[in-house]
């Protein structure tokens, strides 16, 4: 692959973008079918918008439910596009990845099974059923400085892994953001008519909450991860920070309840202040809202005794902790 | 064992309690010899100098070096006791804990085989070796109240945990601090004449630096995490906090370094507010201070790529963490 472009966001002018980029996808896909899987992320929001000028009923969106979804995630992503005239299709697909994770540990181990899932398993068999040849999808260009680096395993640049993935997997990826970082997406995604819960939209990672796991991912564990981020965003909610998560230790604890030794789980807190997630500083909540944090999570989520919150800038941290 | 009488702080007569003691000791101990093992913490060296005061040259004071100790803890101890006129003499048992460490991950585990190592293998030699029957022992009401509510295996409480240390090891122990908590050791130490670096001394736990480590206890972790407190303690001291702890833990996380990623360890800062270690809160430093924290730590600790901080209160929370 050549070397990618950088449009930086005070560069970008939205109209221009769309009208070029829908062109593209128009040209490339020509009189055939795409497909695209909605995560609800900004990247993916973008490219479904994208997709759509370009291709309307000739994109099939779909939202794959992997079952490390945040709460309400995927009913929520689809109601908010079908009021922008965007059927999405929900998939259950819990299963296949729960059964994916089982027994695994290693972070890169765990990244792998769910590309794996996602692609050779269900949205292959989606494409086969759908008949489309074009996959277009959201990658950013951070997403490719940190796999050619070394530093994570993307789920979505198999291009930059030097994987064919015509060969590989039977379809040709569209990635019309390349050219764009973190901001440059949001004020795209705005210029496409996508709500402020969509372009102001959090990042969150393609392994979801699995990402948000230290050790093995289970259906227990990911309802208590689940549980954490609810609340996280609940309190978080405006705070202005980049992003913000809660990660579930494999390490466990000791702690006290009514007296009595509880050997429980620990919950970290990150919250980000960051302009494009290449480099981010610890957000310098209030003690205050750290303690409410930490009640609620000891309080409102099963087998929790203990919060931390991260005080590590990137780097050396990375955003997430897997 | 009888229900014990608490003595607060504020009513504790340190002269009468000192003599009360001191007689009580002289009156156990006759005409033999007594010994006991100094840590360095305050209920220790309290218990050290009540000793001294009750039997003189008849008691015998030992600092087993365990390897798990702080940075020059061994030599800084004695030095301050010589200049009281006690000898303490340094017993080198490092190998002997890493040995009875090794392979070990659960705490209670951890926690048994220091214990085995200090009484049974250790300390029961030179017991044998002095003549010595009687042994002094620093345990405070607190440690009886967790041991007894079975949140914490202190190692110091075998009649509370109904074991007839007698029987067991074939010695007496002497334990003339059960009345008091913290706050009154604290006063007591100060009467005993003792300095400000001891009666004002951190508590450290039992299983020293061990305690500090989630998982299997080895020397070079055992390296990591005592720099990290070395770092910690330079940092915070004097900050008023009643006690503060950097705690390695097993779970690894992603970092990255030169651009490049890198897989990690986690260090976790403590640092309570509390008056008697009943309870605790998490003080509140300042961002600026946790910057320099992490920053020091990332820097200056091989492995290291992310540092948090610990936000929950006790209860639910307990001090340490294993």
């Amino acid at each position: 692959m050549a070397n990618v472009l950088e449009i930086k966001s005070q560069e970008l002018n939205t109209e221009e973008f769309i009208k070029e980029k829908s062109e593209e996808i128009a040209k490339i896909v020509g009189s055939g079918f795409a497909i695209n899987a909605l995560s609800g992320g900004v990247d993916s929001s973008a490219v479904t918008m994208l997709g759509h000028k370009a291709l309307g009923q000739r994109l099939k969106t779909y939202f794959i439910d992997n079952g490390i979804m945040r709460k309400n995630e995927p009913e929520e992503i689809a109601s908010v596009f079908k009021g922008l005239g965007v059927e999405v299709a929900i998939i259950d697909a819990q299963d296949k990845f729960f059964n994916a994770l089982k027994g695994l540990t290693d972070p890169e181990a765990k990244r792998e099974a769910i590309t794996q899932t996602f692609y050779k398993d269900v949205f292959a068999k989606l494409v086969r059923d759908s008949k489309a040849k074009y996959l277009l999808q959201g990658t950013i260009l951070t997403d490719i400085d940190e796999t050619v680096a070394g530093i994570k395993r993307q789920h979505n640049v198999f291009e930059q892994l030097g994987i064919d993935p015509q060969e590989a997997f039977g379809y040709r990826i569209i990635e019309p953001l390349v050219q764009l970082r973190k901001d440059g997406v949001r004020k795209l995604a705005q210029g496409l008519g996508l709500p402020e819960s969509i372009f102001s939209r959090m990042p969150f990672p393609g392994p979801a909450l699995a990402a948000r796991i230290i050790g093995e991912v289970t259906v227990e564990k990911v309802n208590i991860v689940r549980s954490a981020t609810s609340i996280l965003e609940e309190e978080l909610r405006g705070c202005g920070a980049f992003q913000y998560m809660a990660i579930l230790h494999n390490d466990k604890v000791t702690g006290m309840r009514n007296g009595k030794r509880d050997f429980g789980m620990q919950i970290e807190i990150r919250s980000w202040d960051s302009i494009d997630a290449r480099k981010a500083i610890p957000t310098k909540l209030s003690f205050d809202k750290l303690d409410i944090l930490s009640n609620r999570m000891v309080t409102e989520v099963p087998g929790i005794v203990s919060v931390t919150y991260n005080i590590t800038s990137k780097p050396p941290s990375t955003m997430e902790a897997v």
